[in-house]
């Protein structure tokens, strides 16, 4: 039996983070609750320094400038040397032009090891016709699965669709995890949250497909516990942190909600 | 009878943001709680494009910058193209110069449809000597309700004056709102999720003088229902999110605590 | 007796804080939660107006940039002129050459009134060997009481090292507090936020080594209050905020726990 959460607290890896300014905090409280360590650094004279002495980079486009953008790129060359895992949250593709191009320019400048995104905002990078409101997804005329499996073959990568059920992708496999729970919908951040956790455990474990699975499985497992002492997206959010900070291996295998197809 | 909560929820509205850097997760947290959809992209190459799939439009100017003023600016006038209404919050009007002179070229520049402030950022605002103690109102001298009224006059647009009781003025006809909680005053940022709210309440409702008063209405009472099972700061914002999320039409109409003069 | 939390909350001072975009709004909030005014801008435009109708001055590295960096001497050469005191959070010092590089910069510029980090961003800003993980303090070789003593001596200043116990020392004396609680360290922030506390006390305490001893107690001891009825950091951070709100000078002066050594 593999223990992700004992590994990870027994080796707290360092996550590197260049993302958003709307739930930068939340992204960073996550990775500590589920006993990771968070570092934010984005300025080009040291964000891959910071990369060079961390485990994992996240990197969430949800309010990038071409700043960001360029610190990103700069980071992930650092992470592709390192070999450490580069996990990118394609927030609000499908949105806008300039995130669609940004988006593109990401993937085809660096090796990402992880593409997670929510439908509209997947579909889009896989070239179908979609349209984000905002970061929220709409609903897509392809077959979600069949979408994750074409991005992950032709880029190479493990493809992570979160929606009503979340999809995983290595190109050939699929987990589909229906760990989770609505009120998760219901306040800002948990899709950021999400690419934090992944590159929390895809940091202890070097297969990315597999470790995105148990991150979605145990960040839903721990939504699941906290939706059942809330009674609102305020309190929900206390309780995510609480839950995702408590939560075991032990506990967390017997909740496990996932399938492979 | 009217129902705002449900046609938020019906529709869910995207609310563009360019906000200060503070407060920045609890507007987007808050336009959720209350069922529509917050986005914040503040890049110039996209802003435009951003507030063209948006039915509202929030500035804020808490954390002001000349680039962040010429995306707010960019955003307004695709804004007005689009005739979404536009809430601009005057955080910190009366503090510096910085922020008097931009706050005024905004102003100059664009079509505000509804301007936001406490007394103080109002009142300097509206041409009075005021300072504001950073982004917290002091007293003025003059009648506070006039000073609406003269603004709302010869801007052409509602003004919200936030504090002791609010005042929303049309120029012609003044909203005296008193619902609300002083506990609401002991967390940050409840003043830029006020601003939050009435983007969201103004972008399913033509009526802005109308809207506004609803908001600051809606707002208040979700505060007032959080203090009854509040001990301090950090109970009081949990509940307040809890709150706003369940709010009823029916249950707000019960409540609501306002007069027209 | 002093009554440190009296005079804030009589005076209210305005905190002018430059700081990083993880944790900016839990610096706002406690600040807020003891009793004092916080206000974040960092547009050189006016930075320095804001310090100068500030009280204190905190500036906080975490994610700095060259614009940012050169903003806080701005403003920090406007305290020294205010004589208001400033402090310095030198978050992750030693993870990186440019924050080494950036907090010498700042430190040779203008005075620095309080100099706060954790055990190995301390030694290294003392010339010891040190590598911090991230924003996380490694295990140092040298005494950290002796560190702390040598680089406020050398330094002129007053520092501040949290840690297992957190060490003050002005060059002669050396403070240890012994309030605080572990689930401090579960949360992200808690440093941070200690720096706020310290803005706050020193602002209205001349005597900066007082003023930094009894921060550090009286966080401590709204944390050791705090961890009695949470269930995890997600309950701790709002329960954090609720004691910071309630607490009373009487009540801290029964549960102060420093030595001076």
């Amino acid at each position: 039996m593999q223990e992700p959460l004992k590994t990870i607290k027994e080796t707290r890896p360092l996550i590197h983070h260049i993302t958003n300014w709307v739930t930068i905090y939340e992204c960073a409280n996550i990775t500590r609750a589920f006993g990771a360590l968070p570092v934010m650094a984005h300025a080009p004279e040291e964000c891959a320094d910071m990369t060079r002495i961390s485990s994992a980079l996240v990197l969430n486009i949800g309010t990038l400038t071409n700043e960001l953008i360029d610190a990103m790129i700069l980071s992930a060359k650092a992470a592709n040397e390192k070999k450490i895992p580069v996990v990118l949250d394609a927030v609000g593709v499908g949105a806008t032009k300039f995130r669609d191009y940004m988006a593109a320019k990401i993937i085809d400048s660096v090796n990402i090891d992880i593409i997670k995104g929510n439908y509209s905002e997947i579909a889009k990078l896989a070239g179908e016709k979609a349209q984000t409101k905002g970061v929220e997804t709409t609903s897509i005329n392809a077959d979600p699965r069949k979408i994750a499996q074409e991005l992950a073959t032709s880029k190479s990568c493990i493809v992570v669709m979160t929606g009503k059920e979340d999809i995983i992708s290595n190109g050939k496999k699929i987990f589909v995890v229906r760990n989770g729970h609505e009120l998760m919908g219901s306040i800002v951040g948990t899709g950021c949250m999400a690419a934090s956790v992944i590159g929390s455990f895809a940091a202890v474990n070097p297969d990315h497909f597999d470790a995105a699975k148990d991150a979605l499985c145990y960040f839903g497992i721990a939504g699941e516990l906290a939706a059942e002492v809330s009674r609102g997206p305020g309190s929900f959010k206390v309780n995510l942190y609480d839950e995702a900070f408590s939560l075991s291996d032990e506990n967390a295998e017997k909740m496990l909600n996932f399938e492979e197809c």
